[in-house]
């Protein structure tokens, strides 16, 4: 099969530079060409909120690759500032204007690759053309943040996602007081609800001023400065406003080329990255992917995925059939001194789409209690009634990267939660515990699967049936600093001596700390004949259920 | 099904404790009696060395469970102190002795569990009955070792296992002396060689007098304390000595039952966790499971599997079929600043049973450079023809044990190295990198196995040949620092530049610092027709071979 010999590349970041470095490795007598818009390729995009935040101090260091450094490494032709402004699918050529010389030229291709990414979302609010509203995509954008943060005391950031949450903590890393807004009643639209509690209460011991389920209505200059209109009346004051409300995937370009895109918006391919014209591929951010869980479209921009994607469309455009499996949709963010991450499918989409589900949480320590510095964490899991795993989420302030990328593992190996009992992990007390809080969600899951117990959810307490009694079966010192209103106390070690205050024709909704013990509390009072159900995630969980952390 | 009534545990920590507490978490109606011939059940034995060390300082942390808290919780009948003599397989008893009172009885069961442990290996040396040569195995022997502490400043410790590690460095933490002797060439036997030379320096970087390729002949007690006698005629003084040699599984009470031994000296059992006497079930370090890799019979006593092979015993003797699915060897060990962690074979096993296989390794950190506090790791995977893996070691400051769990995870799952390329993995600057450590060990075997690189190994430098010449393709700084004796410099940057400076007709033997250069001067060297190999490591790999860090 003949390679082709004019290789050229749409976009200098991510996706783009992989599939351009990984396009030489396999052939040196490629002429591959890189068009990058901004001044800078295969910067570390990651890293910009950390810069800002003063965590990474020197600006050189984002820098990963220069136009020179790729030259003398990968023999790439790479021409910044350089916009491709439009695509000719039947003569195979792309029309570039040099933002610098305003010169447009033409470049022929055999094989053209899109990698354009994703733009931040910028509403038609009244005044949003102010200078001092900003978002954050690239290495002008940031020295634009830095520049505005100069004379400010107070920033506004607008959507509390990934890139929101990154700069809340930059800006009081850096001092700023920090007013973070967000639409919906919770950070992190992809994480449930009921896992964010404790990134709320991070947010807020951080000094960050977080006001949940509003959004911005408008921007006017004031004397005071930048003032932003809240949906309830309420005014923000500030130095500056960065906008982090979302990204769009870039397809202008794609799509006045004639090229098929998806339900989602996004470019469409196929598993090989390829568009709908035979020489054009297209990868990164602005490209619809198939999510491995549920088969559907979606879009999922992240630099993991984006990167793969590169280097699959490089392999196929030189002849090597490569397939693109899909995203996972696995993901981290810091949030102070938590990390939140999250892998596959989260209940509420889960919900949307009408798939059956099981969910469950635990709260173990990341490592061996007895050893100093054990940090709790939550985790929870989502299961079919096979016990295939749709998803997980993890919110703590250690260990949560490891057992997102296990259960991650375990999803793309098709393991059930039955496999994640006897998953066999590192295990000395300063990493982990003999059953690791993998092997304990296992366990959980499988005891729902098994029958082994039943489940209450905090949801139910709204409509509680008067035949129902809330049992805790923690310690009385537990009960007393503080427990669900309503509940009688009866600690599970005492249970057995005590079955005669229990009530054989109710149900015992018994609930601990944790879970464990009241799981425990339901095995004996099951296997007894009394009707029980454990509360999922214990007081813990319901706490959070609650707006607690 | 009939349920057994009267369920007998002989041993009460790890899988001994789990097999009771699951038994009755089944059954409420059981009997559940448990013989522990130690004070304590269900202590904290792989926290022991970190009392030592006084980084757990309170001793009362270690003790997990008491025999009343057991008794409260779960109404299991724990008697400790209690050494079970015989088993009368046919009677369906058990004779029991009190260590305190001298008192024997009879204790009859319909199930049995047998999780008596392992031993440590107390070879029959000259001297060896000096009270102040120990072991570590329960808590008397930790408070034996504290008080012998008490007047000493030099500790020997004998053999450099984990527990030989451990306690060493609890030793150094508590400001002793220590000399650590150990038979072979290097420490952790069951790692591969190349993959322990940074902790032999982070062991003499901590003021351990680390001794390779010494054994203790014998030992004689002298006027400034116990005198060790070293197989080079040399000779350590020390105020106390800990034999860490290794363990053997105890068989004495199965064996004079009658029940089989496997080939590896350990009881047998099958996959039921049942050994060769319907009525009896053996879990822990004393039975002889499968490994997961080779499926062949092994002795690998660790914590994890102890706790799982306990909670299938109690499930299978309760009529629940549950199936131990054999061990994969999954561990990590501490060592001061570094961690190592191994799952699955090591090459040395895989040479000695003639698996073919093979072997790559990688040095990346542990998250994105750019990012403050990344560390380097070194990582080496091995596998088949096909993909599959066999093994995999770590060893580093930070995120060995993820890394590991994720081999261990996809391993599991029967993923190939390939499916490691996809990995989709957490990623933010502070947790790891677009490209994670687990892809790119995927990348380096997929070249491998693609054929996309030839590797060779710093053996060969042993007997290079003269149509063989080494070629650095590192920078002229790196060079200059230290390269390897008879290499000529040519950096990867200019390879394309001085093609007419390399001899067609030799094999260039190229290498950078990690390998990845050298994969890339490889790439073009083998498209542009030369005869090339990469160093699979790297210039880092080779100092590890010559025994640097």
């Amino acid at each position: 099969m003949e390679q082709p010999k004019r290789i050229v590349i749409v976009g200098g970041v991510a996706g783009g530079a992989s599939a351009a470095v990984r396009a030489r490795r396999l052939s040196e007598g490629a002429d591959i060409v890189l068009f990058e818009r901004g001044p800078h390729v295969s910067f570390a995009n990651c890293g910009l909120p950390y810069h800002i935040g003063g965590v990474i101090p020197e600006r050189a260091r984002l820098l990963v690759q220069t136009p020179q450094s790729l030259m003398a490494r990968f023999n790439l032709d790479v021409r910044v500032n350089s916009e491709v402004q439009s695509i000719d699918p039947g003569a195979r050529t792309v029309t570039v204007r040099n933002l610098k010389t305003g010169q447009v030229r033409e470049q022929p291709y055999d094989a053209l690759v899109l990698s354009p990414g994703a733009e931040p979302i910028r509403p038609p609010l009244p005044g949003i053309g102010d200078p001092r509203i900003l978002s954050l995509r690239n290495l002008d954008d940031m020295d634009r943040i830095l520049a505005a943060m100069a004379g400010a005391t107070r920033a506004l950031v607008v959507g509390a996602g990934y890139i929101g949450l990154e700069m809340a903590e930059a800006f009081r890393e850096r001092g700023l007081e920090v007013v973070l807004v967000e639409k919906l009643d919770q950070v992190m639209a992809v994480a449930d609800a009921d896992m964010v509690a404790p990134l709320h209460g991070e947010l807020r011991a951080h000094g960050v001023d977080l006001r949940l389920g509003l959004s911005v209505e408008g921007f006017e200059p004031g004397p005071e400065g930048l003032t932003a209109k809240l949906s309830d009346g309420s005014q923000v004051v500030c130095g500056l406003a960065v906008l982090a409300i979302g990204v769009r995937p870039e397809t202008a370009l794609a799509r006045a080329a004639g090229l098929a895109l998806g339900s989602t918006g996004g470019i469409l391919v196929d598993e090989y990255m390829r568009t709908s014209d035979p020489a054009i591929w297209a990868v990164g951010d602005a490209v619809e992917v198939k999510d491995t869980v549920l088969d559907g479209p979606a879009l999922i921009p992240l630099a993991g995925p984006a990167n793969r994607q590169g280097r699959i469309a490089a392999d196929n455009i030189l002849g090597r059939k490569s397939v693109y499996k899909g995203t996972q949709g696995t993901a981290i963010c810091k949030v102070f001194g938590l990390a939140f991450a999250i892998t596959g499918q989260s209940e509420k989409v889960l919900k949307r789409k009408g798939v059956a589900h099981h969910k469950i949480y635990i709260h173990p320590a990341d490592h061996a209690t007895y050893y100093p510095g054990a940090q709790p964490l939550t985790l929870k899991l989502l299961f079919d009634g096979e016990g295939h795993i749709l998803g997980a989420q993890a919110v703590g302030a250690a260990g949560v990267d490891k057992r997102i990328d296990v259960i991650a593992t375990a999803m793309r190996g098709g393991l059930t939660v039955h496999d994640l009992e006897d998953a066999e992990l590192c295990y000395a007390p300063p990493y982990g515990s003999a059953k690791d809080p993998v092997n304990m969600a296992g366990f959980v899951a499988s005891n729902v699967l098994r029958g082994d117990t039943a489940l209450w959810e905090p949801e139910e307490l709204e409509a509680l049936r008067p035949d129902q009694v809330l049992l805790d079966v923690r310690t009385l010192q537990e009960f007393q600093a503080g427990t669900i209103p309503g509940a009688a106390l009866a600690p599970v070690d005492e249970l057995r001596d005590r079955l005669d205050e229990l009530d054989p024709a109710k149900e015992h909704l018994v609930f601990c700390q944790v879970g464990l013990r009241g799981y425990l509390a339901s095995r004996i009072l099951s296997q007894l004949g009394y009707k029980v159900r454990n509360l999922s995630g214990g007081y813990k969980r319901y706490r959070m259920s609650v707006g607690g952390a």
